[in-house]
């Protein structure tokens, strides 16, 4: 038997399911046996790995024993069912959704922002919301040096956020345009084609706010252990297909100038400065796509602010990769790299 | 002869020249007689107008004799050359070039704003900005009784923008990469689909703001007459067809509810309150495409100022109807329900 670990993707067929296999092929991620499992309707269909066609098998209770790292991409309530499953059979879980991220005793990790977070893990590890990774990965090392207190976010959100039906859906729905014929939107709320709208998680009805606004607000706050930095955000889908892009303000305690920040982020880990204002070339979501890291540019004092402490800039990350995908694999790598491995750690847990 | 003015629509094969001719039509301009002019490139082409197809003429000095209202929906570059001339030879121009916004001797005018402005004009009127009228015009009604004095803008900017040729860009390239085939911009910079990017015009290579984001701030301190109002603005391109969205986050000098906000709207002219939290419906391009007023909704408090005086809001409006042709209609119209006659006024000052 090869040396890794025993690895299983849940959802495996899914938009962020189908890069987790490939990141942890590409990084070279220990894996000594994969299991890939989805629901019921995907059995029967193979993925392949390493070369070779795995079949996908079912999730089921069975189905998560004996594996030691588990990556979770499905839905909350699949999640609420069967990540508990997987932790008792002694798994360490990577988990996607958003199920377990505010859970005080569960570890929320951006590797380039709190990877010490790893070692309070107790067989579950929640990887964050998307737009919140991509925002705050470079915004990090500012908040590091300069404090930032208030932060405004309008975000340009692509379709695979909302899963694999959603980007074949914006697809579908702008060829059906171009060729003047009708499409009734079935997996969006709304007109996809040549459009832009509101993020279709629920509304908060009392403050007006989007799930997935909320959830980059508190998100930050538990991954910066940051009670107070103040924040707000605007989530808004644009006709993208898998790259998301975000339009960022931020006040910090002290005054800061552009030069200040570019000198910060020419240095961050998982930040790539694009800022070419001769050319006006700025980050884009097509130069982000299938990209590793999170570009950002636009980088330039906010005129709003007459006290020098704010900072406009732009930022743009792969949603499948940075925001998903690639941040999981980085957490189980982060483990590997721990003095205790992580089936050890697991196992240690494991009976709680 | 019948009654009305001489009209002239100065690059009416443009997208904006195009709306121009509808909005004087549907909106029973007083039009005795119209002269349709454009590049030469365009002689031979004809237009309809009330029914009639009218032959397009090609513009010139002599083309501009006799005109009482000269509507300009031109490059800078070409309003610079013949805007005076029809000045000088007695008509009133609405320009919607950004050549003579601000000149401080040169009215600028949103109608539901600075009405009054058109009182001073000498012959030249200019129409704002797109992306100014768009977000100025439901803001107003907030700045008269709150006072704004910080407003951080984000765009979601449609192709329409740049002319017909970049609408026309969107959908073929669009096609090109449904159709999995390359595709060369030759209109904007950067390829347009699925993709968003910085505003196409020039950034200042001190600041870093291109000059859209420029015109918003300088525009609307000009049209609310108020130099110290604090903004900053990131403009963005989104392949959206024809109306821009914004998200706006505003500051003003005493604490104010969305309450207070959303009643204020529900009776400001232009505006149409587009808010319903239950069923995530708010404004969105696809349904701002062809309306007069511009859609507001997602009022809510903004969580990143704790003071209470920020509220955030999102806003679409058809860029070329109210954030260009409409706009310069009802300018003219305000001029023709002011006491002196147009014609006269434009006399008073055409020897200048």
């Amino acid at each position: 038997m090869s040396s890794g670990y025993s690895v299983a993707i849940v959802g495996v067929t899914g938009a962020v399911g189908t890069e987790l296999l490939q990141c942890l092929e590409r990084r070279d991620f220990p894996v000594s046996s994969i299991r890939l499992l989805a629901s019921r309707r995907s059995v029967g269909t193979s993925v392949r790995f390493r070369g070779v066609d795995q079949a996908v098998e079912e999730l089921t209770e069975q189905s998560l024993k004996g594996v030691e790292f588990a990556f979770f991409a499905v839905d909350n309530e699949t999640a609420r069912t069967f990540v508990p499953v997987a932790v008792r059979h002694g798994a360490v879980v990577i988990d996607n959704s958003s199920a377990y991220r505010l859970s005080p005793d569960i570890p929320l990790i951006v590797p380039e922002i709190n990877p010490d977070a790893v070692r309070r893990h107790k067989g579950l590890i929640a990887n964050p919301n998307c737009c919140a990774i991509i925002a705050i990965t470079p915004l990090w090392t500012i908040h590091k040096k300069y404090k930032i207190r208030r932060l405004i976010i309008s975000t340009y959100q692509a379709a695979s956020g909302a899963g694999a039906p959603a980007m074949n859906e914006l697809r579908e729905s702008t060829k059906a345009f171009l060729a003047g014929e009708a499409y009734t939107p079935k997996v969006l709320p709304h007109p996809y084609a040549f459009n832009v709208f509101n993020h279709d998680s629920a509304v908060d009805l009392e403050s007006g706010y989007n799930g997935e606004e909320l959830k980059i607000v508190s998100e930050t706050r538990k991954i910066f252990s940051d009670p107070n930095i103040a924040i707000s955000a605007t989530c808004v889908r644009v006709p993208v297909l898998r790259a998301h892009a975000e339009s960022l303000t931020f006040e910090c305690d002290t005054p800061v100038s552009p030069a200040d920040v570019r000198g910060l982020l020419h240095n961050a880990p998982g930040v790539k400065v694009v800022d070419d204002r001769q050319k006006n070339y700025f980050p884009m979501p097509v130069d982000a796509s299938n990209q590793d890291k999170i570009l950002v540019g636009r980088i330039r004092q906010d005129t709003s602010d007459p006290s020098g402490r704010s900072i406009s800039m732009f930022v743009a990350g792969d949603q499948l990769l940075k925001g998903a995908a690639l941040n999981a694999v980085q957490i189980a790598e982060l483990l590997c790299s721990q003095q205790a491995p992580a089936a050890s750690l697991a196992t240690q847990y494991a009976s709680r």
